[in-house]
C-alpha cells in the first residue's frame, strides 16, 4: 500500500510483552489488557511490526485529522527540533507567535488571543479559569453527555500564592441537553427537542441563581458521548439565553476543531459566536502534545492589568508550536476542510444512510464532515442498545477485516483523517456492511 | 561561542511585536509585558534573534537539565517523527515500553510501572487519584511552600460517567514543613527544625483524622518554594509517620529529579522510598511535553482488576517516549549525573559560600547538584527579604551582563543545566558578584 520501512526490529509479541510490563494504561483495568501493537502509518493507514496493515477509521482518539505522518508537519517539527526544542512561556520565540496568528487567522472577528496548553483537559481548566475570573462569578454549567479532560486537583494540592486564587473544582452543575434519538424530553421533532433542552437550561440557570454562574461550557457536537448534532435553533438559542443573563459561552472544539466536521470550528456551521473556545486534537493531529484557549480581546483585557493565575511549563512549545503552523498551513492548502466536508456529504453520509436501510441493528446514523456515528441498538423499536458483547463481536470483526474502529458504548463512531479519499470510504462501509452482516 | 546558524529571520522587536498581538501569557498581567526573545541555544548557551548570547542559568523552568539541543535527543526527536508522529494511548508502541524501561532501570525495586502525562501537572493529577483510589480515603496533605500543577476542575466539568470517580478536588489539607532560614517551629538546629516539622505534620493527620488521609504529597526538595533541602530526619519521619496510619507517600519530583540534585532522583540521598513519584522537566528536559506517573507494584496491582479512571490523549506520546529515551541514555552514557553533583559539591557551594562571604545582602545560600538559591535580604539580622525594586534591579543587571537567571521573590536561584562546565560556573558567579555589587 505504500514504501515506508518496517518500523521496528521487534515483533508484535516483544512488544506487548514490554508493554505490559512497565506501561500503565488509561481508563483500564490493566490485568487483562492485550493491546494492539502500532508502529507506523501514512494518512490512513497504519500497520503494526509485522507489517499488518488497518484502515484507521478512529484518528486514534478522533485526532489524527491531517492523517498519519503528513510529510510537511514532520519537516517542521524537525525544522525546529533543530533550532530550538524548548523555551520558558515567558521568553517569546517567533514561531510561538505565529501558531497563534495561524490559529486565530480562522476564529471570528475579536478573538485574536491565544494561551497555548499541553491537550484538552489544561485548555478546558484555563477557559473555565478565565471564565470565573472575568465574570466574578463561580459556576459551570456543562452537559451530562460530555468529556472535558482527566484533570482535577494539582492547583489545590500546591501551596503557594498560586492556588487561592485557583480553588474551583466545586460549583459545576450539570444539565441535560439535545439528543433527539434518546430524548430526555419527551420531544417529537428537533424542534421541540431544542426549544425544550433551552427550557431546561433556562430553569436550571434559574434555579441556581443566574448570578452565580459564569459559563456555559459545551462541546459544540458532543463527541466521545455520540458525536450530537445539535438541532436546529440549540446553540443559537444557548447564545440568546447566556447573553440574557450575562453567562459567558466557551465551546470546547478540542474533537469538533480543525476540520472533523469539515469546518474549520463546528461552530462555524451555526449561528453561535463563543467567547472563549478551546482546542487541541485536530490543531495539529496530535503529533505534539499541544492544545490550548483562543481568547475573546474582552476578556483577554480583563488580565491587562490583573495576573491570569494559570500557566504550565510547556506552553505554547516552540516544536508544538511548529507543529500547528505546518498543520494548519497544509490544510490551507491542501483543501482538507474542503475534503472533510465532500466526503460527508457525498460519501459517508450516503453510505451511512444505506447500511441503515440495510441492516435492522442500526438504529441511527448521524454526523458531518468525518464526524458520524452509527447508533446500534438490538430493538429497533425500544432503542435498546446493542450489547456489550455483540459490540465487542463487531470490533473484532472489523480489526479482522482490516479496519480500527472507534466503538463507543454501543456506537461506531465513523472518524477518519480529514484527508480521506472516496476509495477508503468506500472500502472501509465495505467492511462496516460485512461486520453487521456477521453479526 | 559556537557557531550554529542564526535561527530566525526577524528582529526581536517583530518577534515581540508578533507575540503581543497574539500570545497569552502565563502568571501575569499582559499588558505590560516585555518578553526577551530566545531563539537558540547550545549546551548552557541561549541566545535571541540579534544573536546576543546569555548563560542559561534558569534552565528556562528549571527543566533543560541536559542543556539545550543535545543532538542524541534531538535526533531520537527526529527518528521517531519520521516512523510515527502519533498514537493512541490504547495501542502498543516500542518506544514507550522502553521509555518506561528506562525510567524504572532508576527507581527503587518493586517500582515497575509508568502512566505518562503530558508535563507535572497531570502527573500529580494522577498520583493523587491513584492514592485515593488504593486507599479508599480522600484527603491529600501537602505543605504551604509547594507547587505542584495548575489544573483543577476539567475531569469534574465532564459530564459522562468519568466524571464519578474523580469529584476529588476537595479534601486538601496544608501543613508548614521544615525551612530553618525562616523557621515556623521557633527552632534553634536543624535538628530540631525536623522534629517539630514532624510533629506539626503527626498533629495535623491526628487532627483531620488519620483514616481520611489517603497520601502526603511533598516535592522532596521544594524547588520554586525555595530550593528547600530537608534537615535530617525529616524525610525518614515521613515515610514513618505514613506507615503508622497506613498512608501513602507521593513524591513529586518534576523539578527536583533526574539529575538536578546530582542524583537520578531527589530521594536517592535521603532515607525514604516513596510508593508514587510524579516526574515530568528533567526526564526529557521538556524538548517535547511529557511527564508520568511511577506507581509502586503494590498500587498497581489495586487496578488488575479494576478500572483505573484517568488518562489523556497523549498519554505515551510517541515522540515524547522517544525523547525521554534518548534523554536517559546520553545522562547515562556521558556522566551528566555524576557532573551536577561534582559540579554542586566543588564549584557551585564554595562559589556561592564565598559570595555570600562577601555581600552582605546574600542571607542564606543552600541546594545540592545544580539545584542551588541564594536568599536576599535587606538586612541580615531582621532577614527581610530584599525588596521587589531591588530583585528587579539585580535581574535586569544580570541580563546585562549575559545571564538567564532564575528569580523568586527575594532569591535567585541557580539553576544551571546539569551539563554545565567548571568554567561556566566560574563566569556566573563572576557575573553575580558583580551585579550584587552593583546594588
Ligand atoms: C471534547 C473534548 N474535550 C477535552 C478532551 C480532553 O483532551 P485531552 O485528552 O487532550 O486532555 C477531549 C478528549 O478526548 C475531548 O474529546
Ligand atoms: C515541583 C513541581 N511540580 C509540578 C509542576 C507542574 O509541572 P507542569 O508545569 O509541567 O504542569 C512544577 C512546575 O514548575 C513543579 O516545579
Amino acid at each position: 500500500m505504500n514504501s515506508a520501512p518496517p518500523t521496528s526490529n521487534h515483533s508484535n509479541a516483544e512488544t506487548v510483552a514490554l508493554d505490559r510490563e512497565h506501561v500503565f494504561h488509561s481508563w483500564s483495568a490493566q490485568g487483562a489488557l492485550n493491546p494492539m501493537v502500532l508502529e507506523g502509518g501514512l494518512g490512513c493507514t497504519v500497520w503494526d511490526n509485522e507489517r499488518n496493515e488497518f484502515l484507521d477509521f478512529s484518528s486514534q482518539l478522533v485526532n489524527v485529522n491531517i492523517g498519519h505522518q503528513h510529510p510537511a508537519v514532520i519537516a517542521g517539527i524537525k525544522t525546529q527540533a533543530d533550532l530550538m526544542a524548548t523555551v520558558a512561556p515567558a521568553h517569546a520565540i517567533h514561531i510561538r507567535g505565529e501558531a497563534a496568528r495561524k490559529i486565530t487567522a480562522h476564529t471570528p472577528a475579536g478573538m485574536n488571543r491565544v494561551f497555548f496548553t499541553n491537550g484538552g483537559a489544561d485548555a478546558i481548566e484555563n477557559a473555565i479559569r478565565m471564565a470565573r475570573l472575568h465574570t466574578g462569578r463561580d459556576k459551570i454549567i456543562s452537559r451530562y453527555r460530555s468529556y472535558h479532560g482527566n484533570t482535577g486537583s494539582a492547583i489545590v494540592a500546591t501551596g503557594d500564592w498560586r492556588r487561592i486564587p485557583n480553588e474551583y473544582a466545586r460549583a459545576h452543575v450539570h444539565v441535560f441537553g439535545p439528543y433527539q434519538y434518546r430524548s430526555e424530553f419527551w420531544a417529537d421533532s428537533p424542534e421541540q427537542e431544542s426549544e425544550r433542552a433551552l427550557h431546561h437550561l433556562e430553569r436550571t440557570i434559574q434555579a441556581e441563581g443566574s448570578a452565580s454562574i459564569a459559563a456555559i461550557l459545551l462541546e459544540t457536537i458532543p463527541g466521545t458521548a455520540g458525536v450530537l448534532i445539535p438541532p436546529p435553533g440549540y446553540l443559537a438559542g444557548v447564545r440568546a439565553i447566556a447573553d440574557k443573563y450575562g453567562i459567558l459561552v466557551i465551546l470546547d472544539e478540542v474533537m469538533a476543531g480543525f476540520g472533523r466536521t469539515g469546518d474549520w470550528f463546528a461552530f462555524d456551521a451555526f449561528d453561535i459566536t463563543p467567547d472563549l473556545i478551546a482546542f487541541a486534537k485536530g490543531v495539529n493531529s496530535g503529533y505534539i502534545p499541544v492544545g490550548g484557549v483562543v481568547i475573546s480581546d474582552e476578556i483577554a483585557a480583563t488580565f491587562d492589568e490583573r495576573v491570569f493565575p494559570g500557566g504550565l511549563t510547556y506552553s505554547g512549545h516552540p516544536i508544538g508550536a511548529a507543529s500547528i503552523v505546518a498543520s494548519i498551513t497544509a490544510m490551507e492548502d491542501e483543501g482538507i476542510i474542503e475534503n472533510a466536508a465532500m466526503i460527508g456529504r457525498d460519501h459517508i453520509g450516503p453510505g451511512l444512510a444505506a447500511l441503515a436501510e440495510k441492516h435492522e441493528c442500526i438504529g441511527e446514523v448521524r454526523g458531518r464532515g468525518v464526524f458520524w456515528a452509527m447508533e446500534l441498538v438490538a430493538n429497533r423499536n425500544t432503542r435498546e442498545p446493542l450489547s456489550a458483547a455483540d459490540m465487542g463481536k463487531l470490533k473484532g470483526a472489523l480489526v479482522q477485516r482490516g479496519l480500527l474502529p472507534f466503538i463507543a458504548e454501543n456506537r461506531i463512531h465513523v472518524v477518519p483523517p480529514a484527508v480521506v479519499t472516496p476509495e477508503e470510504v468506500a472500502r472501509a462501509l465495505a467492511i462496516y456492511d460485512e461486520a453487521l452482516g456477521a453479526l
